[in-house]
């Protein structure tokens, strides 16, 4: 299975690539599977270029996800400009068959309603299938971090249904 | 495998329900699941009673379906009231575990958006997984009906996924 | 200068009419004004009914406002289905002409964005100007409701221009 | 009068930018008043740059207006990531003081709704004021152009009011 996280914050190694990052090891079993994070931080300068190589490849790896976490800090009650201009490369319905799962991470609860008004509905322009509610999490709990993710998989497991592999349910139990 | 349709047009008996029921018909094979039509023209009376035996009743029908076709004609860029005041009367979180599908029609390409931005949130919201991609059918179209449904059924029918009942593919291998 | 205040909530008389209210008797003196209050808890049962003389008569009053301030309680993160149905009778553009101020009410700050992604929207469509921020209240502050609209009139004030009476100066000046 | 155009192109002096422009020469006479034109496209290298001396500028030149053509083409249903990566700049409430008008260009009537959904409610949160509907320009359409843009003045001069100089009643006279 191949799982891409696409992180957009402007700055590497952001608390909304460990969310995402925490995410994705309770659906799967990180080892047995093929993750790639696309840290938008490290490609900032490629954004616009035209072509890039570098930007192609990472946006082809994405596209050929079976799932992709796409996360974001929110930025004016939205998606940041640097995840906004990687995805605008792609084309229409470029990641059709690709589940994906919308994450933002915001300073307190205002901004709630964007990943599900905003991020959602982009995902679902470029093609893929949004089947789960989205992650918002609140960037002062990161002590509760573990408990968010635990009550957010529980709901949403089933939604994802047979994108996850036979093993999930061994990937939580191990916790 | 029980499914509900919902149609939102105060005008019973509407193209909406028209696209909706043939949406349904391309999915399954009607004949061997339990299909609901929730024709709310018929309930407007109701919509704001408390309480209303009528309308608790539809509500746990509509709750307890596997498969829930929402569909409403755009009345100022949006679904109607009628259906927002019928969805009102759930609880949070009440139509969790069911696949729902938006569906809007419109008289022109204007407001091809609003089943993506305002009616898929309001299904998220009450907790349904919506997978695919929305519909909204042109009105004008109706000699294409066929063709269109045919084209989004082809289109999303991988993201329904499991839902289906394995007859599917019978069902529509037989058009 | 004719004002009209709608409030959706479905329940009369709500803390959703008070803040209304509350914030119409900061922009202007209300003694001077034609202020006109359209409870729709009180005309439920009329909402879907055609045609009926009693909406067809508050549509036209409202529509005939220099000023409207719209409310509603948050419903599934949105405005309830009673305002919208009440708006849906409306043909497009029918409060052309006039100024809107988007009000919603909420338990807490989860849905702070209803009212700019979904209630704006509406308004616009329906021809309003709508020059200023929404106003998103929670209700279990409503021993700082003075505090609240306070701050908001001071910040929304220069957007509402000339709308306002030459007297709004001293309708502030006075409290 | 200080007014601004910000074109959100990756491709330097498209239509949209002749679109936005147009709409300004409808507003006011361009040669009485100071206008600066931010082609985003001749900007792109510096969009992720912190600090970037020429952004600072522009942004601060922009801010300091009295009102702000914002125009993106449509990519993915919505304005485009080089435009977010620019008002991404900006701390809240940055643009509060200025009249925005959010104008939008696509292929066909499809995402007619992007602008209204997506870009005004950026403009709101950035702090201007948005009392127009927004424009939604269909390129094809490039040789109506002239009459798009005077129904477009036609109906909503009245909403941008007291923004306006006194001469914009010559301005439009003398077409």
């Amino acid at each position: 299975m191949k799982i891409s996280i696409i992180v957009g914050n402007p700055k590497p190694a952001s608390r909304t690539r460990t969310i995402a990052e925490g995410l994705v090891d309770r659906l799967v079993d990180a080892a047995e599977h093929d993750v790639t994070v696309v840290d938008l931080a490290d490609h900032a300068g490629q954004i616009f270029a035209w072509p890039s190589e570098e930007l192609s490849e990472l946006g082809r790896t994405v596209a050929e996800s079976d799932l992709i976490v796409v996360a974001s800090p929110t930025y004016k009650a939205t998606y940041t400009g640097l995840l906004k201009g990687f995805l605008d490369r792609y084309a229409a319905d470029a990641l059709h068959g690709a589940v994906a799962i919308p994450v933002m991470t915001g300073a307190d609860l205002t901004h709630s309603m964007g990943p599900d008004v905003n991020l959602r509905p982009l995902l679902v322009e470029l093609g893929a299938s949004v089947p789960t509610r989205s992650l918002y999490f609140v960037t002062s709990h990161m002590d509760r971090l573990d408990e968010v993710l635990d009550e957010w998989v529980a709901a949403n497991r089933s939604a994802l249904g047979g994108v996850l592999p036979a093993d999930r349910g061994l990937a939580s139990a191990g916790r």
